[in-house]
């Protein structure tokens, strides 16, 4: 059940060091419990202008990704190539982060507590998280006193309508998405300007969700 | 308490890819806490007509499974070969699982969330996983809308009985297992066309079974 | 943070294979976070006419034990050469479980769920175990319908008095102890034929606890 | 995300066990989900007269530290050369620890179990741990019969300002400090003699809290 360190396909290339460190994040996800079965899926903006997105291949181990395991998108989500594994069928939700000039990198996981409180705080839209010392962790985040608004979406297999949605949310001009989303029963989206940073933040989020988790299994 | 990688046995050459896939396996559950003591087993269908099954032998530990700790048996759990260590005393739950063409590898492993929503959930006959995404890992399910039901069987030391109960079941026309099922405080079957659909699915069961776990701490 | 390979002490030259598989077992059990700080404490009877242990040494990492950490004691937990380090402070709840001729190894861990339960059915006298699969890894146990009793004892510092209390209860004619026991808010003790099974016992011993203690956070 | 083994600055060679042992611990706590993030800082004193410190710099992940990660800095916290990294934010919290001449490390994490337990005991203003046989892991301790009280401050972005109150416990005159404090939903401070005796004491501290938190999810 390892990865084998195969050649990178040709078109690849250009990308080795991208594809090798979401292989490696691939494999922390795993080991943390995050990125089981064939859940999540990660990408890294690869081109701006116009805009490409690495992303992981549809149905894949992300314990054991192998060199092949990923696809080159377009700004929809479209393979710019012939004869490249299929997407993930959540790919359109990268391209819409992907929108944003400042994120290079997109990370969705699927952990046990975000599953578990996204169901919990349904009724209220969203989790609060303030007051933590580990949210300075977050990018532009400078105090523990800040209050980070973790939205809920519902769940679809409808991934052109929740894109829609996910892209209202990101510019929305009163209240925007700041890092990160909860997709109900489903897991997080976190982006950041590149993948250490995303990478940074998931840590981060999952961690304060665990705390949350814990605190309410406390009479 | 590392396994040695000793030469193969003669007779399991042909089938030394799986038995150290297997292996691998053991280690992953082991380290995962879902194979502890000497529990569990694992079993490949080897051939199909007629068939024969690669089961672990008896009372070993799957984290340092050696190449020597496998057994080849037939359809109804008998050592096709002589000189071959005891099969596990759960060998013909294997059997029954691959009287099913579909069937090409059979994994059981004994978490601790298993055990203790076995003994929650056995009032009811079974545990109802639905509406998660991550159901959608499971062979031939397409959305998180759906609703699967985990049946949970009394545990008894008398295997060739429960090995009828499971085989009416899997094979009921109403209402057939369809992708595993619970022996109440002992743990859970599951299969697939090869190890690694079967793989994959115990990481979903195991990770679903810990979201309603913690989901029930939670006041 | 990790143990040299340094040449073994010229006394425990004879006993090279048990240091070594007793520094493995610390690795294991540190990672599991059962023996933690300088908790927890190991032995192997190396000799049994007199007996003659080999023990960790006092106030050792135990996910880097050296192979100078260890100490050869007598049936009284002296040592029975100059110049050794000091043994566990626990050493004499060594001895006694090696008077019994079948114990060959004694495994004492220190982990979050003994200590929480020990703690919790400290009011009973004991923790009962029954009807779980897993425990017919224990030794002599051959249906998961068995109730094992795992006799809490009252933590003292009064080592020798301790190690009366539980003298007395090994060879109890009415209700002896079978596979192992705890101290209040301090830990287990585990015995085995050798090490593998005094290793597996322990395994089973946690695992179980923990799905106590797991089933008891649910309402 | 691996450190590499890059060569050691010029001036950090003098330290560059030190440095090294510090990148292990810091593998170490991430892997056990105490220094996620970026989240924890890590010292040990290289000079007495001077004070000099060796400081992990700011916003790095603990889990793969390089070898330049690392800051000297003066007792006031000011760095000692030109040209370093900026020293972690809470810098001067290490800083008072070391005016304690016995105190040679501090080690700073970031667990769910103490975050979570910082706040459910903000309102008695600290946590107290009594009864526990793992307390004799700690310096001084040589009875379970031992009451720790871990004082929770609380957070603040004004460092100096909680520099100057650890200060005041540390050297209270009735009831200092002993081996570590909380702050409230931030983390654990604790320091010893050394590194060796400051990680032993965070492994102490983190294994009762976690025995603290979760009897306190049962019922």
């Amino acid at each position: 059940m390892t990865a084998t360190d195969a050649p990178f396909p040709e078109h690849l290339k250009p990308f080795a060091e991208q594809v090798d460190a979401l292989r490696n994040i691939g494999r922390i996800f795993w080991r943390r419990g995050w990125s089981v079965g064939t859940s999540s899926n990660y990408s890294v903006v690869v081109n701006r202008d116009p805009v490409q997105l690495l992303v992981t291949a549809s149905g894949k181990d992300k314990g054991r990704l192998t060199r092949e395991d990923f696809v080159l998108v377009d700004a929809n989500g479209n393979p710019i190539l012939d004869g490249q594994p299929r997407s993930s069928a959540e790919t359109l939700l990268h391209c819409v982060a992907a929108e944003d000039d400042n994120v290079g990198a997109v990370l969705h996981t699927h952990s046990v507590w975000s599953t578990v409180l996204s169901d919990r705080f349904a009724p209220q839209g969203g989790v609060l998280i303030e007051g933590f010392e580990m949210l300075k962790g977050l990018s532009n985040v400078t105090t523990h006193e800040h209050a980070e608004w973790l939205q809920i979406f519902d769940n679809t297999q409808d991934i052109p309508l929740l894109a829609k949605q996910v892209q209202a949310a990101m510019t929305s001009t009163e209240n925007p998405l700041s890092h990160g989303y909860i997709i109900r029963r489903h897991g997080i989206y976190t982006w950041g300007q590149d993948l250490d940073e995303a990478y940074r933040q998931i840590e981060i989020l999952e961690f304060l969700l665990e705390c949350i988790g814990r605190a309410a299994t406390m009479a």
